[in-house]
Formats: structure tokens, sequence, C-alpha cells
């Protein structure tokens, strides 16, 4: 079988099940505890990268690692890169591949696809995904969730563990999982096993994690939340967390129940969610009203009680803030059902922040429709398909909605983005090099992503780049009123999200 | 005539026009400018202080003030007090005290009634109200607005005013007021009056003055946002705002419109007002799960761009939070309404916190009701009438829809806060001693305003001030996790906004 990563490499593979307990096997014998990752994702990659370089006082390594993900054709690369001491996340930190690079040399990080690592654990990481699918943007209310994919993947855990292991929950679940839905199911699993149930620890943690130059240096150098079903299961996670991150710098917080850091979680995103929200509604006010946003919030963020007041953008994507308010929706209205008092509670506030975020784009396309009322035939390029600035993660980019949009009415659509050479979610080719924009003919277009290499362009090198363009909406504060100016001399019809004062 | 002031002095008055002017006159009759403030409320009392006080290099005194108020009953004190070198506004804040009592030695600081004040102005200081009325609770989308009284104070001074007159609008405005409504306003007057308007300088500027012990230092010592109509009125103001207020620590933010002036204040309000009915949201949420929220806020707050976070509540009071983002509804509304894009656009969001915010004191009720679900015939105890901690002021206290609801459902309410001893709003003596308290039968109190006097409160006076009290609402954490578990030993069931782990 064949599993191909998106670096571009490609790996055979075959399952040999028993061959690889007894690599497994070997892997941990020596001094130094097991600790297993499930699930070599975003957040899982950079974990395995932090434990598995993580030295006591003396700078003996403490740890074995083992990352586990799922051996098909999705998947099974994530496994081969790790076993090559390679990452399995496209990062631009470079502090990620040297800590892969370390650990390789060590001998103390392997990767598999063999549930029996489990066995082997003293401590289980969980970094699987917990998925809600909205059934339509705009509409955030309706959704589809359902735990069993996520408790059939704990279930291979409680499975296998034996007495005296310590389960981190580092998912983003809906507040109350770990209490109400995982702990329930490690006892049931446990007891039929003969296990004490009593030394198996549970807890959950949150990581900050920040694509980006700094991914691997938000895991070990940042605040961490943390807590556990019972006192033993809190210690436990204090001490593993503690071995690994600065906590020197950076004091762990310790809440008194798992439900609590769970809610933590999905509340930080939201909160962002919300106040980007706010200001997408007093952005479209400021615009009609001739204002420009961006002074004002520089004048509003002086004040200290003020400062996190949130810029005007394009939109909102990436996997965190365009969902996890829903978890918690599914929580409030479904969780804690017995009680009365709370079932079908909905947060509507947060769920309408998430409708507003989810449809942002679409005023884009009003600014531009203000200019070019029929967008049939029109040759419309997007400069930016990634959700976030030098990032390559297209995940719900707001550039999809403007894409669809635009492309309903009839306009042709052009693409580039200096990260992304295909654009998985459209099934298209992407333009990397501003040269290649050169060729073509371009009616309006909209730079969408802060990425550095549109921050750094002067008006020449966007009238260069985009010849025959009559209309540019900066949608994310990337071209100054200065190279506005210069573009407007030019010709140029300018609009921007936030930027009132150019209309 | 007589006017009754709330520090409960009276003053007789009656009114000589032709004496007053003389006396005006006289009282200008020095090489220094002259500042009149139109208005002797919160801010402009705190304006009069300021400016009053204000010196140049050379420690000479810079103005001339002259605080204008209305001649009748419900004002006249405040033009009366002023005239003995006291502050028209009940302040714990002492520095305010000694400010009036400097000026008033001084001899550069008096009050009138008298309009022609605006004729020895070099600048007008705009300080009076512009109101904007809900019809209900709840529902914030309907209101009551009409400029008409502002503009009739407005054109008082219009009438009135020399050339080379600055007039700095305070007031919290609808965005756009100053450009669309007192630009016209005074080029109209001005014009008919013969002036040379080019030389009449018209600024908006909001200053961010907080109630309490920092009042009159939140004038002088804190960051300023303004503009004006044209780049002299820009100047103008500048100069006016620098010669008082300490722009070496606290840098000037001018910005590029007036109109962009008036948004930045009303979205500061509405950014506090939002943040605060999010939290409110998932404080219910929180309350359900048993999480105890104030531990997650400290949890989220460590990060610097989540600092901003709100902590629960019983709720929002006061003059601006509860009403700005109506202004700014209006303004969206109505104001742009020549611009067919604009009109009828409502800030949904914005108004949606507002509500939820108006009817948080609701959810306290409901904390009440889960233990107390007949409130007939029962004693409540409010402890804490104002809206704001340490502070006298009880317009839109959260206190007045708990106390609407708990009566309607037959409850016996009974009153207590430290500041305030008659309660305007609802027409009630008010305890302001504990010891008061003593002699009432009490079924349940709530701890409704964070004063100091209750946050020192240990568990024993608790019991001591409430005799017969079975249940305890702390609605604004004022009550310790440790005190409330010393309640709850001795047989008192203990409720908490937030606190979650209580139940």
């Amino acid at each position: 079988m064949t599993s191909r990563s998106p670096f571009g490499d490609t790996f055979e593979y075959s399952i040999n099940a028993t061959a690889e307990q007894e690599r497994l096997a070997a892997f941990v014998q020596n001094d130094r505890k097991t600790v297993v990752i499930q699930g070599l994702g975003f957040v899982g990659t950079a974990m395995a990268a932090a434990v598995a370089n993580a030295k006591d006082a003396h700078g003996n390594l403490l740890y074995n690692v083992i990352g586990v993900d799922l051996p098909d054709e999705a998947n099974y690369w994530k496994i081969a890169r790790v076993l090559q001491g390679l990452a399995s996340v496209v990062s631009t930190d470079t502090s990620l591949d040297a800590a892969y690079t370390t650990a390789h040399a060590n001998g103390n990080l392997t990767a598999t696809f063999s549930p029996f690592a489990y066995t082997l654990a003293d401590v289980v990481v969980v970094d699987i995904h917990l998925d809600i699918k909205k059934k339509q943007l705009g509409n955030a209310r309706d959704y589809d969730f359902t735990f069993d994919r996520y408790k059939e993947a704990i279930t291979t855990v409680a499975e296998r563990i034996t007495n005296n292991t310590l389960i981190l929950i580092e998912t983003t679940v809906p507040p109350g999982t770990t209490e109400k839905v995982l702990k329930p199911l490690f006892e049931r699993v446990g007891r039929g096993r003969g296990l004490d149930t009593s030394t198996i620890h549970l807890a959950h943690s949150y990581e900050r994690v920040m694509p980006g130059k700094e991914y691997l240096n938000s895991i070990t150098n940042f605040y961490r939340v943390y807590s556990g079903v019972d006192d033993a299961s809190k210690q436990a996670a204090r001490e593993f967390l503690s071995s690994f991150i600065n906590t020197n710098d950076f004091p762990l917080t310790e809440l008194h129940s798992t439900t609590a850091s769970e809610m933590s979680k999905v509340l930080e995103n939201s909160f962002r969610a919300m106040n980007i929200a706010f200001m997408q509604e007093w952005t479209e006010f400021a615009q009609d009203a001739g204002v420009n946003m961006f002074d004002v919030i520089q004048a509003i963020r002086v004040r200290p009680t003020h400062r996190n007041i949130m810029a005007p953008g394009f939109g909102v994507g990436g996997y965190c803030l365009t969902k996890d308010s829903l978890l918690a929706d599914w929580s409030y209205s479904t969780l804690f059902e017995s009680d009365k008092r709370t079932a079908h509670k909905r947060l509507e506030m947060s769920l309408s922040a998430i409708n507003t975020n989810d449809m942002m784009p679409s005023f884009t396309v009003d600014l531009l429709k203000r200019e070019m009322s029929d967008l049939h035939g029109k040759r419309i390029t997007i400069l930016g398909i990634s959700y976030l600035n030098d990032v390559a993660d297209t995940r719900y980019s707001p550039s999809e909605l403007f894409y669809d949009l635009c492309e309903k009415e009839g306009a042709t659509m052009q693409l580039h983005d200096p990260l992304v050479s295909y654009w998985v979610e459209k099934a298209r080719d992407v333009h990397t090099s501003i040269d290649e924009l050169r060729g073509l003919t371009h009616d309006a277009a909209i730079f969408a992503v802060r990425h550095s290499d549109y921050l750094a362009m002067t008006a020449e090198h966007i009238l260069s780049a985009l010849p025959g363009v009559s209309i540019i909406i900066d949608a994310f504060n990337i071209i100054t009123d200065a190279t506005a100016e210069a573009l407007r001399e030019r010709g140029v019809k300018m609009l921007g999200v936030g930027k009132g004062h150019w209309s």
C-alpha cells in the first residue's frame, strides 16, 4: 500500500503486527518511562518532539516516546516520516525539525500503527481530533456531532493499558467529556480487564500551540492549564507536564475539575471568536461612515482594559476558532441534560459570533460589488489561500467562501499563495510565484492573507504583478495608505476592509 | 426659588440677568483666556477643576473658568456650590475638593446660569448629556431618541460666541454628530450673525473619566482621543487639551475625523458591554456544569491576548455601558441614511449584548428561586444599591431589576448600602449601617456590589448582621470560598454567580 505526504514523499507500507510488537517491546527495554502519543497531527507532532527531548536534572533523557497513527493511505506517511527522523507537519519552525533529528539520533522516539504500544505506556497522551460539523455556513446552531469514533479510539487505549498509567487528554472536547464520558469508559473497560482502576489516572490539559515559527516553543515555553478527575490524577498530570514544560517561567494552572479545564479551552477560543465577530459589526458601520477602523482601534488599545480589541479582517479560519464554541454548545444543550435546568440551553451569542465570522468574507464580496456590480466573466485574483499569515494550512480558510461566492456569479478565479501550491479543498493548483501572475490578466485582485511577501510589496510591484487590474481590495490591512494613494494615482480603485476612509 | 443638592444643602436663588452679566464681564477682566464649560454634571465638574488649575511653564494660571448650568430647582445647587468653592458631584476623590478649594482661593473659577458667559469664551467645552431612552429593558432595539434638546442647548452657544472660539464637544454622541449635525448648525447660526465661521473651531474629544478615588486624576493623567472638523480645529483642540492634560506621560491620539473620535468612544464602551454579556452566557453554562468561572478566567488571563476577558457579575449599570451602543446604532441606522447601503442597518450583536446585560440580574433571581421557589412574603435583603463598588451613583443600578422582580413576586425587600441613604429610583430609604440590619429578620440576602465594607466581612460578621438568614447569594464575587464554607457549616445555603462549584 502507498501513502503520500503533503511534503511530496511517497511511502510503501505493509502491516506485520507481530514483528511490530517485537520491535516496540525492544524499543522500551531501558530504564526510561514510556510515553505513547495517540495521534500525530498538529498537536501530537509537537508533543512528541517536546517529550522526546525532555531531560532530568543530570541531562538524561526522561522518556521513550511512541507516536501512534493509523495504517491507512491518509495517515501512514506520518509514521514513516517519524521513523526517518522527520516531523509529520509542514512548518516554518526549524526548531521542530532539529528536535526530530536529535530524537532520531538519540533513539528514543519512534512511531507505529500498532495499538500494542499502549500496553507499554506509563503515560498515554490523547491528541486525536473530535470533530463537529456544521451542516452549512451561517447556521452554527445546526451541526452533526457524535462521540462514537472518539470513544472507539479511546477504547483501543483502555483495552490495553496496564495499572499505574496516566491518560492525559489534550483533545479539545465538550466540557464534561473527561468526567462524564471517558471516566466511566475507563472504569468499565478497566474493571472488565481486572485492572485496579484506582491506579489509572485520568487528566485533561490543553495546549496553546500556535502554527508558525514558534510552533514547538509554544508547547514547552508557554502557560498550561490542567486538571484531573481526582487528586492523584492531578498530581500525575502536574508531574508529567512539569517534566517537559518550562514551568519556572510559565507556571502551570491547576483547575478544580477536568470540566473546568475543558471549559477553559473552548472559552478561550470563543472569546477570540466573539471579539472578531464584534469587530466585524463595527467595521461594516465604519466602512459606511468613512472611518479608518485601524486608527480607531489603535486609539482604543492604549487602554489596558481594552488591549484585546480585535482588528478588522477578512475572516476567521483554521481548526479551532471556527468550531470550539459548537463543542461547548453541544455540552450545554446535551451533556448536562440530566439536569433539567440546562437541557436544551444554547450558547446563542457565541454561536451567532461563529455565524458572523463564517460569513465575513461575503462582506469583501460586497465591497467588490460596490464597484463591479456584475462579476460574470471577470478575472478575479485571490492573493492568499491559507487561513493564517505565513502558514500553509488551508483548513476552513476564509478565501474559500470568497471563492465560492465569486465563482457562483460567474467570475474566473485566479489564485496565488507563496506557501500553497495546491488547494486541497477546491482541488485547484495555486500560483506560488508572483512572476506567474504577470502572464495573466486581472480585472480585480484581493489581498486576503497577511503573508510577509504581500506586506513587502510596493505599488510598483503590485501593478507589475497584476496587469490590467482596475480594482484592488485589501481585506486584511496589507496595503498602507501611502501605497494605496500611489495605486489610486495610477487609476486603480482601492477598497479595504476597515478602511472606510479610502472610499 | 429653592434648589436642594444631594449633599443635603439647600440654596435660595433668584435671577438677575443684568447683574450676572456685569459680574461675569468683571470676572474675565485679566490677561487669561476664558473657558466656559456647559454642563456641571459628572464630566463638567471634573473638567472645571482640571482647567481652572492648569498653569503655564512659569506657574501662572492659564484660564478663567465659568461653569454654566440651568437656573432651576434640579440644577441651581451646582452653580451655588461652585460659587462657594465646592464641587457639584458626590465623590470619594479628595483631590477634587482640594482643586475646588484652590481655584476658589485663586479666584479664577466661577459658575453661572447666564448664557452670556459664551460671549466671553475663547473655548466652550460642551459637557451636557444627550439621552437615549430604551422603551423597556430587554429590547434595546426599540428606543426614543431626538437631537432637539441637545441642538437647542448648542444653539444657545452658537448664538453668543465670537470669532476665534474653539467649541470642544465632550458629550457622547452618535458617530457623525459633530460633522453632520453640529457643524451645519454653527455655520448657519454663525453666518446669520455675520461671524467669520472659518475662525470658529469645532472639535470632538472624549474623556475617560472614572468615578471613585481617581476621578479628577482620570481627566488630567490619562490618554485622550480627539479630532476636529478641519486642520485648524484639530490644532486648536490639541493645544487646549495639552494645556491641562499630562501629555508627556499620556500622549494625545489624534484621529482623522470627528466621526472617528465619536465612534471610538461608543466602540470602547460597547466592547466592554459585549464582553460582559459574553461572559454572562458562559457563566450560566458554568453554573450548571459546576464550574468555578473565576478560576477559569484567571487561568485564561495569563495569556496577554486574553487579558480583557471579563469576570462574572451581577449586572451592568451606570450611564455609559448601558446606552452607548444605542447611540451608535441610531447613527448606523439613521444618520447616514442618505447612503442607501447604510440605511436601516443595525448593530444587532451590540444591541443583543445590551439586552443580555440589562437582564443579567434576573439570573440571580433564578439562582434564588432554585432554593426558594415561592418568594411571596419572604424578607430579602439587598446589600448594595449603587451601580459600582465604593461609588454612590445609583443610575441604572442592576439592583433595580432584582428589586423589581422579587417585589413583583411578593417579597418584602430590605435595603443596605454604605454609601446610599436614599434610593431615588425606588423612592426608598436605605440602611447605611450594618448595625441597623441586626434589628430585622432576613430569609435571604444577596451581596450585590463589591463595596469594600462587604469584602471585609467575615462569616461571623455576616451571620450576626443577618439574623435568620438561610440563603445567601454572592452575586459579585464578594465572599471567599473559605467564608462560604464557614457559612455553609452554620446551615446557610450558599449560591453565587459564577460559583458553580458551590452548588
